[in-house]
């Protein structure tokens, strides 16, 4: 999933007129207070291992440049009129033969629903399928930005567990029994299944038909996203989750990791009645995706070798996790982590009674930038972990921040061990409850 | 506003496994019947007066690929990439030159938020205003996109009424008495002032300080909602109501209409506290508007002459509308409409006793294609009159397309007053309840 980036911090806006009028919903959307610190974080002289932003100055913009003006001679009339809500019909073929690579084999164009980003399917998704008060399962630690939709539709986000196989089939079918007994209407698992966001972990191909059984047995849907799949570092695909069921997955994935986000192009396959009503959401939220991304992307398909701009892209996100990974082990080895087989983060567990939240300002004045685990749950947990991105600085600077990081954290330890705390208060105990979307 | 291609029509779909799983929201979303008719409209032999599609021929598409591909070597990495959640500060400082025309001086970048069309702006203000069961006051008929959106979040649009000097200020202070006497939250007046779709006409200048008074009176915020502003036949302009007060209004325009709908780029002018919600809504929604849109629109406005452009399209359309209106002269003397003095519609009452949704059908046959004004109402009002849209079609062939037209209401003159009726049977009076946001 993706990871813009984040606004600058909002003022306060002192005797809003329009106080008390909003929906409720809007209530529960607040500014985290980690956002002030984005606008530092984002300062050349910071190591910023917070966003999660795809390093593309290895695209070749000057071919591709060259393509879009013959495109745009050729159908710029087309490509700046209205599209169908459904998506440009050459691009729900493209993305076919992407899906193949894990597997999926039966999708026709007419299953695909093209949407501004992946961020705007799951809203669509969660719009059409949940009420208020309706449970959706997620993984915990959950990507910030389903949560942050999960919440503007007032959605009981309920945890199901992850290990480093991924999500535990055992705690999902009992999160589905235990909300069933309490009344709740489960609408839906939410997992992102390969190279997770943050947790790092990928969902074993052992597990994959197991949490199918369940799904099935019990009739919920699964909601499988996949932005990550195709950067695993040595190549390896895995099997999609909805290339074993067409009937109980919505799949999702997304052009912003695997080629670029500026086009804000991601795409859907769900089953037929789902995906009706997909693109009736679509319509009424956005009319249609942009054509001028949509062909973007197709010109792009179709004219440059993206399979091996793929692998050009795994083999650097390889060589910057493994950066990381040596940068840890020198600088942190009392830290715990799962090195990652692909995608962009790492879940670094810090030592007992440190509190990644309120470390982060001390972390910024030491000019290196991460995300505090506690913007991956919704209950105010993650202060023990923190996500660390290694998808867009190089090898030196994650070194580099790497060993600013140990020097914040081993400062962080000698306090707590003179003082028994690391001599901070507490964050404001309501950001904890709502972190927010915002807390990219 | 905006008017996409309509989706094909999607198939009935049998033993859905999800049904009954839906959110409440996604059992009134529903594709019209209508939409069965534009897959045939659609064909080059029909004429469309349905659809709402700018003109795009006359583009420099040359000149602009040139300049896009200058766009992309120079920054690729950029546009490409994620960008604000709030817009790019080039393009929201772009859009005050425009607002200026209608006398909108005192707007900062930072007041701007650039959103995935209008469509996603009235989203995105309706997620934050609206619970299930508030109260949206809307001019009738009005533009079904909007009526979609409001239908999606479960909101009551009570009717405001029209005249040939747009909203009548007597009738919004009267719909708010009367929902408030009801117990009811009104949250919001949508109103489009300047060349109203689908009604055509202009809320006179007289009468915008006494909206505003309202408005400020019984603290109701105002939507206006400006596509066609810059769109008057004779280069005329209004003041835009956020002219004239910055507190109670929410103000929202677009290129789609005035450059081209392919980027999906369109803006919102709103008070702080209003802006800060927006910029998070919009954030849970697509988390950031596409990058690749937003320096082809900046690219274009900083190297072409766009007023001169707007001229041009000014120019064009009032030749199209001229030629729609001489032509219902010639062949519809017994229909009456005001003729619009800027936009792409012209509203057409239909003699009385005719049915224009129910005679849709046969006007398809007769290879001409309109929108009936059943979809422009909530509440299966507007059989006695259809929109014609005069933006897309040549002068001649609107000529051609208003002489089929009257070909079939002439039949259907004949049929009525030789059978006293229009010889069909009434469509599914279900349908008439929920047009829906498909009627495009």
């Amino acid at each position: 999933m993706a990871e813009p980036t984040p606004s600058p911090t909002p003022k306060i806006i002192k005797n809003d007129p329009w106080y008390g009028s909003y929906a409720a919903r809007a209530e529960t959307m607040r500014a985290s207070e980690i956002r002030a610190l984005f606008a530092v974080a984002s300062r050349p002289e910071v190591v910023s291992l917070a966003g999660g932003m795809p390093y593309l100055d290895y695209m070749p913009f000057k071919e591709i440049a060259e393509l879009i003006d013959k495109m745009m001679v050729e159908k710029g009339d087309i490509a700046w009129q209205y599209g169908l809500a459904q998506g440009d019909p050459h691009l729900r073929e493209d993305v076919l033969q992407i899906m193949r690579l894990e597997n999926i084999t039966d999708v026709q164009p007419d299953d695909v629903v093209i949407t501004n980003g992946s961020q705007n399917a799951l809203d669509l998704i969660t719009r059409i399928m949940c009420d208020p008060g309706d449970v959706v399962l997620a993984e915990a630690p959950n990507y910030v930005g389903a949560l942050g939709v999960f919440q503007s539709f007032q959605v009981d986000v309920v945890n199901v567990l992850l290990d480093k196989d991924g999500l535990i089939p055992e705690s999902f079918e009992e999160a589905v029994i235990e909300q069933r007994k309490l009344g709740k209407k489960v609408k839906f698992l939410y997992t992102v299944p390969n190279f997770h966001n943050p947790a790092g972990v990928t969902m074993s191909v052992e597990r994959r038909p197991k949490i199918l059984q369940i799904a099935q047995k019990y009739h919920v849907l699964i909601i499988e996203d996949n932005p990550y799949g195709l950067l695993g570092f040595d190549g390896q695909t895995y099997p999609a989750l909805r290339s074993m069921d067409d009937e109980n997955v919505v799949y999702l994935s997304s052009f912003s990791k695997i080629i670029a986000p500026g086009m804000r192009i991601a795409w859907m396959v769900a089953p037929p009645g789902i995906r009706q009503k997909l693109v009736l959401a679509n319509e009424a939220s956005v009319l249609c995706p942009p054509n001028m991304s949509q062909f973007t992307i197709t010109t792009y398909l179709d004219n440059f070798d993206w399979r091996q701009q793929i692998n050009q892209y795994r083999g650097m996100y390889r060589d910057r996790c493994n950066a990381m990974d040596a940068a840890l082990r020198e600088y942190l080895p009392y830290c715990t982590w799962n090195k990652p087989k692909g995608g962009f983060y790492i879940w670094l567990k810090i030592p007992q009674g440190l509190d990644s939240r309120a470390m982060l300002p001390r972390a910024v004045t030491a000019k290196v930038a991460y995300v505090a685990g506690t913007g991956f749950y919704m209950n105010g947990e993650g202060r023990d972990h923190m996500r660390l991105s290694f998808c867009y600085p190089t090898p030196e600077r994650i070194h580099e921040g790497i060993r600013r990081l140990s020097t914040v954290i081993d400062n962080e330890l000698e306090t707590t061990q003179l003082f028994g705390t690391s001599g901070v208060p507490d964050a404001d105990p309501r950001d904890a409850e709502h972190p927010g979307p915002q807390v990219q």
